[in-house]
């Protein structure tokens, strides 16, 4: 059984004080229910002279798979208000608190982001020994228990659920938790802004959050956060799979550098070397010459850049889309921008509850957006700033700081949280980037901004082998070194344009969060590769 | 303009006979419509005393996004036939063949796996230049035509759409292919299996098709194949995510290897090392402990081995997923069985054209599943083995062989192309498999197989941090090294079983394909890093 495994293997782990003291309460328990597995527990108990209660409760035999079914029929914490007065029913979940008071024990069950408060009362049902069990096992464990649902006059404001009790008839531990945690659930759940009643205002560091993501992501508000990232990832697909997109997949060990040879991870591919992908372009614009049309892509890219900041990592999730056009890459941009306010009205519409949970310990203003989306020129933004002061170029690309000042002026013109900029200076743009034939100075490309911050950037791609070799000269790019790429245009390609999405930024910025690796499950950064 | 360009800084280029003639055949019409951008040639032509059908076309400028709204409105290939009778159409698409034969020019258009016959006659509309100008257009050229779809008496054997053609008015190159292709897409999509009317049987080998993916995708079994994988993604996302499963995200990048060392990819992580993540397991798992329930994920796996086989990848996509369960991994178990179920059935009714695609060229019967699909324990398999004359110990392993007849054997007596073989012998596992608390010989561990192969491996893993140190001894492993995979278990962890599948693997087996190179859309083996 596993606690006696952990007495003899880990004498370091039962010699913290709450393992004792579980293990002493339930000793008797256990010796009346030899076989304390869980359909035993059931049948035992009621006829021991010490303990009245024996067999009700205890620590559970590890669930090896032994028993095909369970007599247990479990009810999830969220529907447990229609079975008030209905009788008992077993519920599985982990303590978020325990606390007994003499004859009594309050303790609150959690299931995600569902708590329900129990109690454990002295009387035929519930013994002191049980009590005193139930008050010692620790924070985090996963316990089964059966009660009976009760309605309870004044709201219960700790709980999500706040209209009943469980009284609780069995308790039984099914995985145990250290008694110490490196953090505690509710420290890590705190309001950011809110003063707390006890004055200790503690908040848990990010490091210690994601040295111990485990326990972290338990919250509600990462437990909110990871279910609307999910959404955005459906949403996304979902979206542009109506609209006739094809899902692919791209590689990531690939032969050459995709940008140019910067910034790049270096893999050892068997006695040869290799590099992790930067972005999914080249295949995404293959994919597009080998007449599939319209494609999308979700999925790792990497950055080798020692950039240490709000919203960078060296390793996110990359939504990316490429699209064959007819004339014009504005085709293209209305389809993106539509993809975005499509995703913002699901999310709004299907991720109210997770949003609302976010809200309740990071300052979430509402995602404000158009409907089409606003499209400026970029010459239209180095006008706005200029009128706010700012001195800038008309081919110089925007700072963060110009480009967060931009966000800002817009959302007090437009009020909106996103936007298009359109028609960047053909200076700052890759060397594959569409010039305007309209005017030398821009070319056919574009950012999308959430909250001031770019979220994406597209443009259309030149798709004449010759004209792409010029430009590429232009840059000063060895073209021998591109010439696999350059190849992939001469066989007849279409006019196509695209663009690149952070769903970790798209995450952080709709949720207005002031940092990356809230949205990122298990970050990467220069400084950080665990868990 | 780009033809331009081309004489100018690609004499290679244009030295190919093909290309002169083309240049030479438009030459005229160019000098009639100097700005000879789509629209402007619309309007041109018929004003020629040389050429009568100047202007009705040539070599389009490069489509550059110079006008907001093109004046030609294109129907797809697929539905032209609700066009006959209605005029004349605008239709984009690539030149399948072209055959001028002295008055007359036959052209077979091709849209992604459509494709319709057009017809140039020279007459009052069409020139004798503009006949020789259609029959010069290199195959898998992109080109707009205008023309009437007309009802033909006698089905159109080597078009997709059998009973119309088009009587083109307009003809004009969006962008032109090499005139030399490196491989012809009619070989490329000929039938495996049959006998070529002319006896040339060419093919064109893997290598081949591979090193110019771009031409190979382009053929109607590659469409189809890809467009089928992108619904295997769809459907294992769908079936999950309506059981309440979560999409997460994993990193590729890892700082310690995760099954124990062997065959995995080192990265160059700034001033450090990493590796590339072999499986998500881990990830999946700490999801599972830090409440997420029940997760899947679809990503990009890699495997340094350097197996040469027909379904072997260094980097593949894998869809893995993880579930905590009440008492019995056979909860988990059912689960996954009943989404391949689901799988199968999704492909069978919502791809039945993309299937019959493949049929074409490759040689695909139907995939058989039974509802619920078919159990066997391990022990079960190794005695039908035996009875067919198989020496086989009751803890070895299957060996490939083996594995294949056993597929073989269960075809024939079940009738049933999928089965899931369940109570693997503990000894052949890896060491966080939670053995068989009724027999010590075995685990609760399985595979899946398609047509014989294995397409899934999963187990309950164990969830008890004592037991799995315990575990882990007894396979040798140095404990201090999986630290932080046994700390994910010391907060409470519910008991839990997944498994990961391998996509290309499931699309492979599905369609009974030879090779999984075919459906990697750019696939990585030891020897193959591009495109």
């Amino acid at each position: 059984m596993v606690e006696e495994k952990e007495n003899v293997a880990n004498g370091e782990q039962v010699s913290k004080k709450g393992a004792k003291k579980l293990a002493k309460a339930a000793k008797k328990a256990e010796q009346k229910a030899e076989n304390a597995s869980a359909a035993a527990a059931n049948n035992a108990g009621g006829d021991s002279a010490e303990d009245h209660a024996a067999g009700r409760y205890g620590l559970s035999e590890m669930i090896q798979s032994k028993d095909k079914r369970s007599e247990r029929n479990f009810f999830p914490v969220s529907e447990l208000s229609v079975q008030v007065g209905k009788g008992l029913v077993w519920v599985r979940g982990r303590v978020h608190t325990s606390r007994a008071k003499g004859k009594q024990c309050f303790l609150i069950l959690r299931q995600q982001s569902s708590t329900v408060q129990c109690i454990l009362a002295v009387g035929d049902v519930i013994s002191k020994q049980m009590v005193k069990f139930a008050g010692n096992i620790p924070k985090e464990s996963i316990i089964d228990i059966q009660a009976k649902p009760v309605a309870v006059s004044s709201k219960i404001e700790s709980c999500t659920e706040q209209s009943l009790e469980l009284s609780v008839e069995q308790i039984f531990v099914i995985s145990q938790a250290k008694a110490q945690l490196p953090l505690q659930i509710e420290d890590a759940s705190r309001p950011e802004n809110a003063e707390d009643a006890e004055g200790l205002n503690i908040r848990v560091n990010q490091d210690t959050r994601l040295d111990n993501r485990v326990l972290d992501l338990r919250t509600p508000a990462n437990q909110a956060i990871f279910r609307l990232e999910a959404g955005v990832c459906r949403l996304f697909r979902d979206i542009l799979t109506e609209q006739g997109f094809t899902e692919i997949h791209t590689p990531k060990i690939i032969s050459a550098a995709s940008e140019g040879g910067a910034n790049v991870f270096t893999v050892s591919y068997f006695k040869d070397s290799a590099y992790l992908a930067q972005s999914p372009q080249l295949y995404k614009q293959m994919a597009i010459a080998a007449d599939f049309d319209k494609v999308y892509t979700v999925g790792a890219v990497f950055r080798a850049e020692d950039s240490n900041t709000h919203r960078h990592l060296t390793e996110f999730v990359g939504l990316d889309l490429e699209m064959a056009f007819k004339y014009h890459y504005h085709e293209v941009l209305h389809t993106i921008g539509n993809t975005f306010t499509s995703i913002f009205k699901g999310l709004r519409d299907k991720y109210a509850k997770e949003i609302e949970s976010v809200g309740q310990q990071y300052k979430v203003d509402a995602f404000k957006f158009l409907e089409p989306p606003l499209i400026l020129q970029f010459a239209d933004g180095v006008a706005m700033l200029r009128e706010a002061g700012v001195e800038t170029g008309d081919e110089e690309d925007l700072s963060t700081p110009n480009e967060k000042l931009l966000g800002r002026l817009v959302k007090a013109k437009y009020d909106t949280d996103f936007y298009i900029l359109d028609k960047f200076p053909l200076a700052i743009r890759p060397f594959y980037t569409m010039p305007d034939p309209n005017n030398p100075v821009y070319s056919n490309s574009y950012d999308m901004f959430m909250r001031g911050e770019e979220i994406l950037s597209g443009a259309q791609r030149i798709h004449d082998p010759e004209y792409l070799i010029e430009r590429a000269k232009h840059h000063g790019i060895d073209t021998s070194k591109i010439a696999a790429y350059i190849e992939s245009f001469r066989y007849g390609c279409p006019p196509h344009a695209g663009g690149g999405i952070g769903m970790e930024r798209v995450v952080m910025l709709y949720l207005g969060l002031d940092n990356i690796r809230k949205t990122s499950m298990f970050p990467r950064d220069p400084k950080r590769l665990t868990p």
